[in-house]
């Protein structure tokens, strides 16, 4: 079987020296490269855990190029433990699950058992939802989008893993590379912790979950931004993503069980 | 067919002296006592337009009785006008149906007709709230009370009425005494514009809506507060509400169509 | 000294049959006129209390054409009533008072009498907020427009009622037309209840208050917005305002008392 | 000089088979002990990384009870990691730091260095916040506590940490040991990235920064809650916390900087 491809070209203009965090490498890449140009001066990379890049960059044009090849299966995903699954119950900044217990529990707490009400909770937002692209923003939280009905991939994977934890079972976010997904782009996903695996969740059902490339995890997108600007001042004119499955592509039922590597 | 019977007493401690206005009026009473006795100086009360009593109040004790007869049945409720009707489609404080458009859509939308959604949303939000004392605050929107999934009958009645303006169907609160209420206190419901006539609903089921006797109406509990303290400083002890409907009180499936006078 | 005359050309685009309300007359003109001209059928046009003109349109093209001229100087304004006071103490939907009150206080509450304490507000939000086109919608309140530091008129006239209401002054909100506005558009501005006079103060600072024109006066926007559609479906491609004072635009310096007729 | 003393008593009423995650234990302790009785059955105990404990608990009686002696002085503090500065600039559940940046920037933006930043951020909030028991909730967050004007050590912390991080500040929250606190209880405080080192703030003032025992950091209370319930149902009736300061307690003016061992 072939491997998959991803990548991504970022494109930043860079007006005043900043430091910025990259989040776009593969989590378990095969192969990969990272290009890093930059305006007059030197360009600094540091890789910190997490595979996050810390970039120090000088006035001007800078240009990332990143690739990497990807086993398309055969790679064991990792089990949850004691501390993931006690900081994925945890409300955070976009899954204010303490904040809508009563409406989790009235609409799937008899759904059965773990797994049945992850399905419940998945199949439901991605009937009462309608993706519109600009119909939320980088401040929305799963409580506004459940209300304003509407949203992006962000705001499905935020949804389901906040009702998830409402009703005590364990969730976080993935950005991944998602290959079938169109327009191309980066993507949100969400996992829940059942029977001590890390399943995965998507409730937009935009691309196949088999297929997807995990780069970050967190508790929701405060923690998996493509870039971050610590300091100094930006603006990305340009974002490109590939991503290419290893053979064709799976058709997906979005309701039985998958994992990501 | 013998008449209602209602009444309020409260017991203010006025420790600045206060200006206040009372809410608890019956809105067309056939007869009705209002006795209102104060500290060391003169207690000055004023009647406004929608049954309000402006008080105004020295330091001390001060004591309001009210009592009223009303009509068990026979008096015509008014039609919509076209001014309550562009009123009762606006969001208000803790009605903000501008926010939850896309949730009243998704799970309500298809339902049917005016009368149909109307039905829908009442008899959704009896089955997914809960009703506990004390679980919500006098700050508590209907999108709170969504997620949260508990509430008061102000609650409830905030939850019916924002759903309704949400999909477009006029909607308004009303201030009642309600014969058969345990335990007895003043009791909010809300008001639907269907086919020129001002429906009620209740989706707490906590009393017969055929008995219910109306006081204020208003765009939600802030029209509707059976006290509110314009200046000066006061608490209030003691509150004790009577209801006693004409005759006995009527079974109510809670989905029938009916109108408050 | 000649008249102010002012006037709107509103060009809707009627894809189902619609009735809308329109808020676009002045409040006391000397004289008027309002062309409605729609698609294939009739145009229905209803003025209600409150100079509402409501308009029931065929699908089509729907122009309207507002002229008005008013006198510039010489009307008394209305005093503030009882219950117009009551209800402008209240929370509304874009101004949670009740929200705010501790920040109000801490801020504000020591600046002394409630003219004091009205200039102190309308001062702190001239020179904390920054104005941005686009930087709200229309579900943003006085709340979110505080902690965002950004808004435009209608959120600048928000945040001043709030902080007014949460000190216990009675405040409201006046749509105007608002000669010397740039760009022109329609304008919201503050009232608050001032020794029983509507004061008015405009924090944004943009156009004189002595020239400003009253519309339409609410708890919020809410209350007043220049169109509204009640059923049906259209939009607005076309919006046209102008506004002229008769003889030179005063210079305000927005600190002193000012009122609308 | 003689070590600090410090120690929980907690009991709970286990009702269904619980696991629970306790976050008592001191950072650094020179010596502890830790007993854990519970009902009928076996108790199990696991410490986990970051010195939590998780117990599961049988049904019946638990009783935990904590004793450390602590360093007073000499414990080198450590500095800012990048991945801690990273994640302390990140919004999260009650630090919505992305949605107050306006207000930040025009009340501390021009304070001057980061330094004076945090500075003036602290005792703004020491000045304009009112401590009041029982005024906020567990998901009462920052945004909140700056329009209500009230809160509880929890609630200072995070305004404080929110307030940094909207002006680009790493800011994150540490529950400690406070000795001198009165009454005695758990205590949270803020701290901010200045020059690589941890800085710790105190908004209330309640207590010498300089004899305060770490126990737990994090992104703000979600982290460091003293108990999480994962599964099971208990009551937690007895809560009994003691710190004792090796040596008479210092005077902390609450703006000289300071650390955290």
């Amino acid at each position: 079987m072939t491997h998959s491809q991803v990548g991504a070209s970022l494109g930043f203009d860079v007006t005043e020296p900043a430091e910025l965090v990259l989040r776009i490498a593969a989590a378990r890449p095969l192969a990969e490269t990272l290009t890093v140009t930059g305006g007059a001066g030197t360009v600094d990379v540091v890789e910190l855990p997490g595979r996050l890049h810390l970039v120090r960059a000088p006035r001007g044009r800078l240009t990332v190029t990143y690739t990497a090849e990807v086993a398309a299966s055969g790679t064991e995903p990792a089990g949850v433990t004691e501390v993931e699954r006690i900081v994925a119950l945890r409300p955070s900044r976009y899954c204010p699950s303490d904040r809508l217990g009563g409406f989790a529990a009235a609409m799937f707490g008899r759904a059965g058992d773990d797994t049945a009400i992850v399905r419940a909770i998945t199949t439901w937002v991605f009937e009462h939802l309608s993706y519109e692209s600009g119909s939320s923003g980088p401040t929305t939280d799963a409580a506004e989008t459940l209300l304003d009905g509407r949203g992006v991939c962000r705001d499905y994977a935020h949804l389901v893993a906040t009702l998830c934890r409402a009703l005590n079972v364990p969730a976080r976010v993935a950005a991944v590379y998602a290959p079938g997904l169109s327009p191309m782009d980066f993507h949100l996903v969400a996992e829940a912790a059942l029977d001590g695996r890390w399943t995965v969740w998507d409730a937009t059902r935009l691309a196949p979950r088999q297929s997807l490339i995990r780069i970050a995890t967190g508790r929701d997108a405060a923690d998996t931004a493509l870039e971050t600007t610590l300091s100094g001042l930006l603006t990305m004119p340009e974002l490109l993503i590939t991503a290419v499955a290893g053979g064709d592509l799976p058709a997906d039922d979005h309701v039985s069980l998958a994992e990501l590597a």
